[in-house]
């Protein structure tokens, strides 16, 4: 076993990537997630940039994780400081994380230029830095920023800053390809050339994809001797994005003998993408190698015979081994056994029941803009629909919203007020209420509860805990398809639902409707 | 000077990806646009599989190329037929292309199971093809597919297919990596063996991006002696996609010393990207090596006065290189030299202006949710109203918005309407008007053209192109902020703006509102 360790910063660089806005539930999820996954570090933040960042390593003290251990990241000690003065460094200790990412320079002229240090003083800087954090008993990584074009520019500088960090007690050196404009081979190269000079220390790698080959370089590392590698879930990051994680664990795993989470876990591959690209509001592109919707997609026709009779012929992988499936454009053959498993970890039973209709019923809301994948409320009432084996708590005569708003409509004025009418029946019984809120959803919320209190009382305890809009094809404007999901908890479970509308008040409105529906599905059984 | 042809597949495999339908005008247009930009090899299509094909060879023999050559793509003749009868070829022949690429097996297995011949006839078939196709005068690329899976399960059969292209004429061997899951260690040692065994034969690669790895791919195939690199622009293809041509272009010319299109034509490069983008009815990834929007872009604030110190140490290539350009994102970090940069850009000079008084305003403004990154439109509003250099067109006294939705609100209904009403005075006019819609901005959208039509007849040509809503704190539930971003055209300029509410529909007008704003401030300026 040739094991790899896994260190994701989707919480801390990937943070950095243009419109990622994870709030501190969404990031903490994250972290349960990747840690459930078998991601061996999970880089919490930068605590002393961001007090939201310490807000996340205070929560997860709270949580036990299985496996991973959290990083607090932080640069090293300011030039002319004590490291025992420096407030970035208590920073990364008080934010409790078992595991601190010291970053430093290494490039010579950005050491004389941008920091306008001498080069001896940042040598000192991360000696400093790296005993002041193992002496508190932290695990602690050296990120050396920079260090492919400061080892090009001055390899004995570049190398004298990693032997510091390592004799300094560093328990890994992540070389950082921070421009991300190298190609595999100088990574090779220079990777090979630091495991010669400090044959004992364990490295790890930290890639950018500006010239188009992340991965690739991460590979080549990995071949050179680094038995860390960083990245984030997706790529997201920065500019082009760093590393995406995910594709290197699968090359890892399946094509260089490593062992990163191992093959049971990855399984997971698939999911774990999609967990994360929901919670980030984004779709998992159809072309992302292993976990894409499109990465074993195949034409019908000429091939389809072929891959019959060859399979290997067509797929470099198999897509079960990273939870992935073959995806025929023609006839969908993958699918039955799937929606099967699916149903059963939801209670239902599709004994008897003809799988195929259900199964093209999904296909065809989904190509209406439906998801799933964190909806499985939503999921629980179609299947439960299909199987005839349900009838709806209520049913909707007419809603109206009215949004008012008056002068002073320019910015950051919050003046209009929203109000939602309501008609609906439960049994014989027809029941009209008035909610107001700040916006329309909140109105028809508030006015939905109202109006189903007196038959179904339970409806008090459920919570609206998550709200998410997602435009479909955005560039149809303001008609384009609007998906929206709602997470809602009863203190107990918590479930999503989703609805679709090209008006996005009446795709709220459907979200909420299952997510009450499903609420009170769920009271009832248990 | 190490010139490396460029192969571009966009019109025949790129045309393989889901979604991708490319008219024969587009087909032209992207043609002819590869041509200007320098590619040296465009394939066309698959004459004798696809009647549209052979009117793209038609069309192509009327329309001069200054530099490319027209490549038609087909398979080796059918086994047990002559190539003279062999429809295939003759379709190729017919296209009129003065180069064919022929498809040709070289993985044992692959030929005994998928094509079910022996592995003798296989061979002659290879040899037959390019011979009949060479003695009509034509330039003959063998496309040898599956060769590395073939080069891995037998070597000696894979070279011996090789070798027979090359022996019966073939100007250029270019080898496959048609399953996409090979890395790049691996390509590079095939290349150099097949570089070894036909030491005098040209050979070109071709990738795919299963493994993540396309680009990388292409490279090593590059330094291990092969002098055509095959692929996509944007890497458009199926499955996961081909290698993206244009990263390989800088890659090469930036970074490995070697002359694709040239220096002069590699400012296009972004150009190229964005033109066949636009007619595939694709956007150009933000986070795209080179020519993405995002690929330059850089934080404020702390980052920029470093940047300003030492570029290179944020940037691996120079953006103007490639037709690309920094983008400074203005933040909460951003700093005065940024911002007056950033207004320069905008055409607003900050001269005697309190400039820190601006960018407390932008900090409470991004504090309170908003974002200015790909909001021009609105920062460019804002640093005018600050500078007091600045008359709002209209103003608004009211809106109301209704929507209504009767029964069947279950899933896939889509039967809500909407209606606003608005008044807004223009100067001491006062104007009136409703406006519907399926959803509630759209139907806010037409009132607001419909109310300010009579005074600013140029609204006509404004055009909403794309509209994103965004949650921010997405647990606050339905009263958590919303973000809404607008872009929007006048046909020569398109601009962004942003506006910032609880309620979805109160920002999505201050997004509007600043659009129309921007727009008509824009058409009085030029």
């Amino acid at each position: 076993m040739n094991k790899v360790f896994t260190y994701d910063s989707t919480l801390r660089d990937g943070g950095q990537a243009q419109g990622i806005a994870l709030s501190l539930k969404d990031k903490l999820s994250i972290a349960q997630r990747l840690d459930a996954f078998g991601i061996d570090f999970i880089e919490g933040g930068f605590p002393s940039s961001n007090p939201k960042d310490m807000a996340f390593f205070e929560a997860m003290r709270e949580l036990p994780l299985a496996h991973a251990q959290v990083v607090a990241f932080g640069s090293t000690r300011k030039k002319g400081v004590a490291a025992r003065d420096d407030e970035g460094l208590a920073a990364l200790l008080e934010s409790g994380a078992p595991v601190v990412a010291i970053v430093g320079k290494t490039w010579d002229e950005q050491v004389t230029r941008a920091l306008q240090a001498p080069l001896e003083e940042n040598v000192a800087m991360i000696a400093d830095s790296v005993a002041f954090c193992k002496a508190a008993g932290r695990r602690v990584v050296f990120d050396a920023e920079h260090f492919f074009d400061g080892f090009a520019a001055n390899p004995d500088y570049a190398l004298a800053c990693v032997k510091a960090a390592s004799d300094a007690g560093a328990d890994s050196v992540d070389l950082c390809e921070t421009n991300g404009g190298a190609l595999p081979f100088q990574v090779a190269d220079v990777v090979a050339a630091v495991r010669e000079a400090l044959p004992h220390t364990p490295l790890g790698i930290h890639c950018h994809n500006d010239s188009g080959c992340a991965v690739a370089n991460t590979l080549a590392a990995v071949g050179a001797g680094a038995t860390t590698v960083q990245g984030t879930i997706g790529g997201i990051g920065e500019r082009t994005g760093n590393t995406d994680l995910l594709t290197v664990i699968a090359d890892l795993e399946l094509k260089m003998g490593c062992t990163c989470v191992g093959p049971e876990k990855l399984h997971e591959l698939t999911a774990v993408a999609q967990f994360v690209a929901a919670l980030c509001n984004l779709s998992v592109p159809a072309n992302q190698p292993y976990v894409g919707s499109a990465a074993f997609a195949h034409k019908g026709g000429l091939h389809a015979s072929a891959i019959a009779r060859f399979p290997q012929a067509y797929e470099h992988a198999a897509p079960e081994a990273v939870g992935n499936r073959q995806h025929m454009l023609v006839s969908e053959l993958a699918g039955k056994a799937t929606l099967i498993a699916k149903a059963e970890s939801l209670g239902i039973g599709l004994e008897g029941a003809d799988v195929q209709a259900i199964l093209d019923d999904i296909k065809a809301r989904e190509a209406a803009g439906y998801s799933y994948e964190v909806a499985d409320g939503s999921l629980a009432l179609l299947l439960r629909r299909s199987l005839g084996a349900y009838t709806p708590s209520f049913t909707l005569e007419s809603f109206r919203v009215i949004v008012d708003d008056y002068e002073g409509s320019g910015a950051l004025a919050q003046d209009a007020m929203s109000e939602a009418t309501l008609k609906i029946h439960v049994g014989d019984q027809r029941f009209v209420a008035t909610g107001e809120g700040v916006g329309p959803v909140g109105a028809l919320d508030t006015a939905l509860r109202l109006a189903l209190g007196q038959s179904y009382p339970q409806v008090a305890v459920m919570e609206l805990i998550d709200y998410k809009v997602r435009l479909l094809d955005e560039s149809q404007g303001t008609d384009a398809i609007t998906r929206v999901t709602i997470t809602t908890t009863d203190g107990h479970r918590t479930w999503g639902t989703v609805g679709v509308s090209e008006n996005v008040i009446e795709a709220s409105w459907n979200a909420l409707v299952d997510s009450i529906e499903y609420g009170l599905l769920a009271a009832t059984e248990s």
